[in-house]
């Protein structure tokens, strides 16, 4: 029903690759990138000129990139076009695009809180959060049902409910993915299923780029409470050992 | 074929009732808990005098009971008993079930890496680890034969190697599992597929009682590196955030 919406992609990192092959396999999608790149499956390279005159922007940049890429982009978009953005952090995206983008676009920012890893048997029934930042009321609920028809459990909320919610989230499974892999914990032939669980958070943390990580912690603003608690649930179990423990008699 | 071994369960704490009605699908079981018990399904209960006469005795009580049981059954034991435990930490138990039971037993040191929690769909292909102390060949390799009937992955090792793999293994499992509990994480609508395994580990370790948690920490000699290793490997990750994060400029 809706396979006329041009979908241009502005960016191809590793999240970008993985999201326009997914949106390809529902929409017309063409996509940019700085870097030379073979496309993804279904998707058709063009140049950053053609991208940005696609009805429907997606910016697949990294966060510290962001704020360089919409200065660049603003002046060369259509009047009319709808920008989203993919960025694991939405209060400092939202606030860019706002200040940033001429009033006549629409803006959506966007979290499909997956990756390649994550969603490697599929997307379906993974949360999609949309943050309507400057969006008719009806362009949304179009952009709902349309990623709700791909499969995904979309959610709609503030960019600021994002962000705390998705710090005690996302970013304790990705900060203790770091400290795991730090340690080396290796595979091992006695693993037990929490272990195992604990090793697959690995994988899935730290095939991102050390960028995405560095990002998730430094941008969000809720991320230092999330890691105070970390830090301070440490020594809660620390002390509660140590207070337990009188070495053992044997 | 080997259904007529009777099997003395002595001790019905969480772990007991599971492994016990766990046996009692392949061997006739009987068991005797300090505690009125309502028997785990298939399983007989008997008093402490008839469980002991049992040809095979598997104690299922806390590493910290453990010296206290052992002495106290030692001398009520018929002398040709096969003598097992089920404790997470196998040194501390071979140690002294090897010193205090009479040299006409067999003593086979087993830990069953997996419980009520992990083990809810059921105990197919995990981890069943043996640590031959004081067994015949011949009897050693009739249990191998009969774990593995049961669809047990069995391992033979020694208890040191044991309690170092499972330091690092399970051992982090359960610390990270208190220290995430303690942290209180909520479940979310938003989770990602890395946050959901956080909060299964969180489940699987903390429907265990404090006690056993306290025990893995304590007996086993490798834990210790195990959290020193950790406390680095989380200084690191923060040293390595702090030196590539200068405050954002928004």
């Amino acid at each position: 029903m809706i396979r006329h919406v041009q979908l241009g992609i502005y960016g191809l990192g590793r999240f970008g690759v993985f999201w326009a092959a997914q949106l390809a396999r529902h929409f017309p999608v063409c996509a940019y990138s700085r870097r030379l790149h073979r496309p993804p499956a279904g998707v058709r390279m063009v140049s950053e000129r053609q991208v940005l005159q696609c009805p429907v922007v997606i910016l697949c940049v990294a966060i510290s990139a962001f704020e360089e890429v919409v200065d660049r982009i603003a002046p060369r978009l259509q009047p009319r076009t709808l920008v989203m953005d993919t960025c694991s952090i939405k209060g400092v995206a939202a606030r860019v695009m706002e200040q940033r983008l001429p009033p006549t676009m629409q803006i959506l920012a966007t979290h499909p809180m997956f990756g390649p890893d994550s969603a490697r048997g599929g997307i379906k029934g993974l949360p999609m959060i949309l943050c309507p930042v400057r969006i008719s009321a009806a362009a949304l609920q179009e952009w709902r049902h349309r990623f709700s028809a791909m499969g995904l459990r979309v959610m709609t909320m503030t960019a600021d409910e994002h962000d705390h919610e998705a710090a005690f989230t996302q970013g304790v499974a990705h900060y203790l993915g770091r400290v795991l892999a730090e340690m080396g914990l290796q595979r091992s032939e006695i693993a037990t299923v929490g272990y195992q669980k604990l090793r697959e958070i690995v994988e899935q943390t730290c095939n991102d780029s050390m960028q995405l990580f560095v990002d998730l912690q430094r941008y969000n603003p809720y991320t230092a409470e999330m890691r105070a608690r970390l830090e301070d649930a440490l020594s809660s179990v620390r002390s509660q050992l140590d207070a337990r423990c009188t070495p053992p008699a044997d």
